[in-house]
């Protein structure tokens, strides 16, 4: 049982496994969102890669979820924040879903044999079925536009750090040994540490510290979505 | 002046930036033997690609060294061990090397403005120079084919670390501000820090323990290889 941790969707090949179990992170903020949506009793999301894509399931009457630079696209129903999806509205619907680093992530790890959406909401619940598993995991990080971001790689941290120290979970990968390593440095105050991080602040200057504390906030959804087919559901 | 720091020489696109000067590092060992050679008076370096590019200029008559996975390609001169520039067949000499990691992240370079090679062993002699030209820096890490790497960070971590907290430079990138932290938790004691790591590991199989230390202890050789052209120049 090996752990990797993969920075970037364009690294994906590099570490691609055909055993592993991919779990895709983009804490701020679609993997959040994505937790959030399950635990309000969504039925069904559809990550799309494209917002062309998401316009035809428009069109086909679905709602739509639909985020560029953590900012709703005009004439799309909801966005990133995982507040959206504390409502009635979402309870049993199938909602497509285009994003500007998450849903591409997931796109990148479309062969692997399973895909895990991870994110601090469901922190102890991803890491109870890897260890459940038993297999190989590949932690992918979604990051910024393809370059590594701090706050994915901190949860990519906390889940190895149990899975390795916990578990007995292998890790001779540099890039687990440092995201666990961060982790250590943050874990007892995940939101100070991530002050200067690059995506915080262009979140803090849209006005979405709410969403940001929200979704640095361990365990509030334990829920665990998967990939079957071209569908995100709940485990 | 702003830093970033590039965790694999795929990724060197994404960062490119027309007047920022890049630092190439591959602390085991590329990095290390390029800069010991230049201390120990060798005249220039070819680095090349290919050991096909490297073959036609033994060919030629050039000192040539070629290293793959850690090992000298067997027919030629020299690998990646800094102990085989300490000698005096190596004084005013020309060089041509190819390794695994460390000239394919210079060669992804080719189109910086200025391209500088760092390791420990000139640690303060690039973070001088960084701070004396004020212009924008990225640390392009040479990694493990493509992959991220500590040792690489490390060094980045430490120059960075400087030339925030000592010089004034900006950093809003997230992978600057791990390396700093990374730096920050292992500077005292770099070569315990790296006991798990993947190519300390692959060294120290190869009973290179002596390279590793070696590399891993700052400011033996206060040099500045630079490129010019397609030759590396002491500065």
């Amino acid at each position: 049982m090996n752990i990797e941790v993969c920075f970037s969707p364009q690294s994906y090949p590099l570490f691609h496994k055909s055993d592993a179990i991919v779990v895709v992170i983009d804490v701020l903020r679609a993997t959040s969102a994505i937790t959030t949506a399950f635990f309000n009793g969504v039925a069904k999301m559809i990550p799309v890669a494209t917002v062309e894509e998401a316009q035809k399931y428009k069109e086909n009457g679905f709602l739509v979820a639909a985020e560029r630079n953590a900012e709703i696209i005009d004439g799309f129903d909801l966005g990133n924040s995982p507040f959206g999806y504390m409502n009635d509205r979402v309870k049993g619907k199938t909602i497509a879903i285009t994003t500007t680093n998450g849903t591409q992530a997931i796109n990148a790890a479309k062969n692997a044999s399973k895909v895990i959406v991870g994110s601090f909401l469901n922190q102890d619940t991803v890491t109870e079925y890897l260890r459940s598993q038993k297999k190989d995991v590949l932690f992918l990080c979604a990051g910024w536009k393809e370059k590594f971001n701090l706050e994915d790689t901190l949860f990519a941290g906390a889940v190895a750090d149990a899975l390795v120290y916990k578990y007995g979970f292998d890790s001779v990968c540099d890039s687990t040994i440092a995201a666990i390593e961060l982790y250590k440095i943050a874990k007892h105050d995940l939101y100070g540490f991530l002050a200067n991080s690059s995506h915080r602040n262009r979140l803090a200057k849209l006005d979405l510290e709410r969403d940001i504390r929200y979704c640095l906030t361990p365990n509030q959804c334990p829920v665990l979505p998967v990939m079957e087919g071209k569908f995100l559901v709940k485990a």
